[in-house]
């Protein structure tokens, strides 16, 4: 039986845990964001060879593991069209009440098109504020004209 | 028959293209933030009676139509659990790639707990790149953590 | 064509923002509970005919709307089973984070058996809180043992 | 392979019938709400590692279990949208007949928001009535405002 | 535009209200079994020509409406494939916790088939009861071996 | 790994079948009604501690299997909402050509209200009849007026 | 508004009715097969331009209507994905209970492919049965084999 | 644990392989009918015992697969409402393109009522044709008039 | 009420057909590719000013409906998620057989990425065949590699 | 227990991997067009017995996983009706788009009919472009006509 993407991630998440690691200190052990380092890890991402052999050294992966971490994946990472968890349902909740508004700016400032899933980048920070400190997701990607 | 927040909504799109209007000209005679305006006029938030009876002037909208911008709205505008406009869709596809990765960051970030959705604000801008350039998303909520 | 409930509804909705009337104020001349008032005037209950009569003269409704509002209603008032309205969707949030919870609790506390939906009251209040004001809903329903 | 949050929560519920416990035993052991132990056992909170431990001491658990119980759930306990339980049904039910209603009494008390489900507390009560005794359940959670 | 059995059906229970008039009183009329007249003048099964006519007269339905009545009805009267309305969702709730009941006893005492929905029977009856009247439901249909 | 109810309800079938035992025997052996017993062995009630004992020395059954039969179980034993099984589909095909004329006889019947599912009992019999003998299901629960 | 082949069917079941005419009848007048005219007027076929002129003429059919008849159908017509109507239901429980043995005796006798619905006939039949006369519906479509 | 339906349905199909059966070869052995014999032995039909022991000594399957094929089936054997494999899928479009012509000739022969699946029988024939063989599937069911 | 998309649609289809107009003209008359041309007047594209109006003049539409044509669309065309249309299923079966093949040689030949649909032509073609005429499809997308 | 055509595919794919082959180079070993020999290692399609043992030296598989490669497909790849992972979700999107334009081009060329997805080949190529790449697939599958 060969080691899924998916076992591949519990595998990380249990190593992740028991040797004390942060996503962030992952990342900076590979050299590659922190966001694509967890996606990636997560097995949404395939890993390259030596990124996967690093991070089988740092979390003292077995060999299946860091072979499956260089697999293509199978996209998507949702249990159902909804998701359940609340930290993923409000930027499902932002979808259903400004994904219009979203839609009109991007068609105002662009013309007609999309901001591409694909050659796009993200990042979440944590912004001080007094009034309650804020997360800040940022979605980045190319806008791709309808182009015949 | 009373008019809707959704015929409130199609008046707007009809006027704006009619009169050669944008968004953020229409922001900007209400003093309003560009989403949050684009936002309520779709139909997404009740819009205070001053605010409604300045976008009556600008967009030539009948009272009815103003009356309708100021009730209180069911929130929710895709038609399906997965939109199928490729434009909203990427944002969903955004949430099936790096949606738990979002919430590994927050939770390293933050702790146990949530980005609101309500104190929530959001922003669209155009980034200027040579290899083409960017949509930039900013979704910005304060953090609420889970709280007994 | 007669009038629907749905009709009714809308008719009720669009009487009181019109005349500037609150639920408190309908509920208090009618003499029911506020919550029972809202939710039979947005089409969930029948409403007795002298109850009907008495929003009627208040609403100003016309003779066909009242006569709707008397009528049995198919209860029911989710547009899809899963709610989009972020001030709904956190109710069905509570379900999924605390429905086993509370099935464990009332069969600690009771046994085998539900609370019923029918022989139910329920409130909503503001409770004033130095850190914020808090929602409190109260459902209240007897407990029905399974019973064959 | 590792032990997961609902393995977990089947050991809690094993041992909690082999010893003869209660929920409001295992609470009152670890000085916690009797709800939110309840939650997070079953799989719906981490466990503060003092907290699993004293759990894990109690019942007898394994230390996988103990471990996992620790671990940052995935939230969502209903098998399908429209649950299929009796008892956890009748709460859905409440939403489909008195969500709406909900939904007004928020908007004419507070104004435009949510009860957060975050910021939230609940109780489940057996109230004594000669009719029959009571499930009163109490939902509280802090009122959010829609803010920009 | 034609008329359809829906709408043939809604003016039968606006005229029912109108005159006064119980489903026994018009089953009674028309010399047909009660809970056959209820769901035949609901649309769910095609009136024949006399009986419409009599219905017609009684209800003072107009033309139109009395030709619907008599249509082959395409059948299905649930607004999806879970009622939302508590009274008709307890049938599917027994379908829920006791259909694989009623299967074995079927096959218990009958062997492999089924229950014929077509060559049927039913009724509801008031049974009184000092725990309270009970709502007595007799499904009666002929049984149908699998018979190649 | 504990004994699910699911998997207790497979032993007490397949000991049914090796023992050529019938649902009417295992009922009388535990003086239960017949379907009761039926629906709870096949995991849709909790069973008393000696009522599981005496079927576990009938069928000889594991002390895990007994133990099984003994928890709360979370109801619900249909794989889809519409269920694919032809002698349990005739009963969902019952409520969709029916439903409304259950719905509207017991308003007539009783006025604005339910029959409880929880205070329930029901049967299914054989009833000979020269032109095929008839399977009559009856149901029976108690009437529940909606009441504040 | 122009006319759509779904309101072309009404009104062709409506004459239809009015003037006593059987489907049997309508297709010899065109000369075509009984289930294929029965087909196309429902919708599911474009009609040529003379059937649908003889159609129209048979059944008072307004020109608009005989218009409608010749479009190009997008065809389905199931209301949904599992027909409520017992009468269509049945031929979907036979996929049921039959498609495996279906596509298992298709791929013994001819390999692997299919059965065309595109090149396809099919009839309904009345056999007369001691035993009660029986329904016997032959679909015949060409084979299509898996060819690359 | 015990052998199930499914699994016994497997055994079958690696046996007919295995040694180069066909179902045709298998009926003729238990001298039933070819579709009915195939359907049972997927899992749709309990088995008579004699018929199971046969097709055991012919296939070489162990007592548990014996046993298993003469269980009471819960039939349904779509993997989803629409049957994704296009050999199955064909006769779901014919349903979808001529359900309600189906519907319509049934009513015009035989008055209201349906063909049963359940008194039934069916056939799948390889009928030669220069133009391509066809397919020919007989579907033949007693008419079952409705009948109160 | 304005002129959605939709019903210009309906108002070129109806306009095409008694005027005796083809794609291929109207194609022509605007100089624009027959695809695209199709696609924009069935609603899925924003057809520019002077195009609108070229297609207005030919197709005799009414001021509104040339408008509307130029309105941005939210794109998606299908009624439910599976189409039932034969002729559009056909290309969701083939997603459904050959999806996961297209995927492995995408990134075989190209790495890990995707084809753009919006940076997409397509053509649709008659290919003469002594076995049949052939239609060829062409999807003609630019790549998009996965780029942070 | 069997070898299943999925564990077979996964046992390719790991293969491959493990080897370092391309489907190009196993397409080529058992000269068959590459598209195919994907679509049929990953389980679409029957493998004939001599290209099954070609594949097994090829990739060095178990003798059960060349027996499941030769075995009658149920087919269907896709995990759920809208497929998530982007490469192949862009093939839905084309769809959901230009789906009815594919209609209404087949139509105007060909008359009524469909594509057929049976007697049909594709292909995937990569065709440089100094703008980027493209990825060009064609769908070409023979023309079948309505024809009764």
């Amino acid at each position: 039986m060969t080691t899924t993407k998916k076992e591949a991630a519990d595998a990380v998440l249990a190593a992740k845990v028991r040797l004390g690691l942060t996503w962030a200190k992952i990342a900076e052990t590979v050299s590659r964001p922190l966001a694509w380092t967890t996606a990636a890890l997560l097995g949404q991402h395939p890993v390259p060879k030596d990124v996967a052999e690093q991070v089988g050294d740092l979390l003292e992966l077995p060999a299946d593991a860091v072979a499956a971490l260089q697999l293509q994946p199978t996209r998507g990472a949702l249990d159902s069209p909804v998701p359940t968890d609340p930290t993923i349902y409000r930027f499902y909740e932002v979808l259903q009440v400004y994904g219009p508004t979203i839609k009109e700016l991007i068609h105002e400032k662009f013309g007609d098109g999309i901001m591409s899933a694909i050659n796009f980048r993200m990042d979440v920070e944590r912004v001080p504020d007094p009034a309650g400190d804020r997360v800040v997701v940022t979605l980045d990607g190319k806008f791709l004209p309808y182009q015949w």
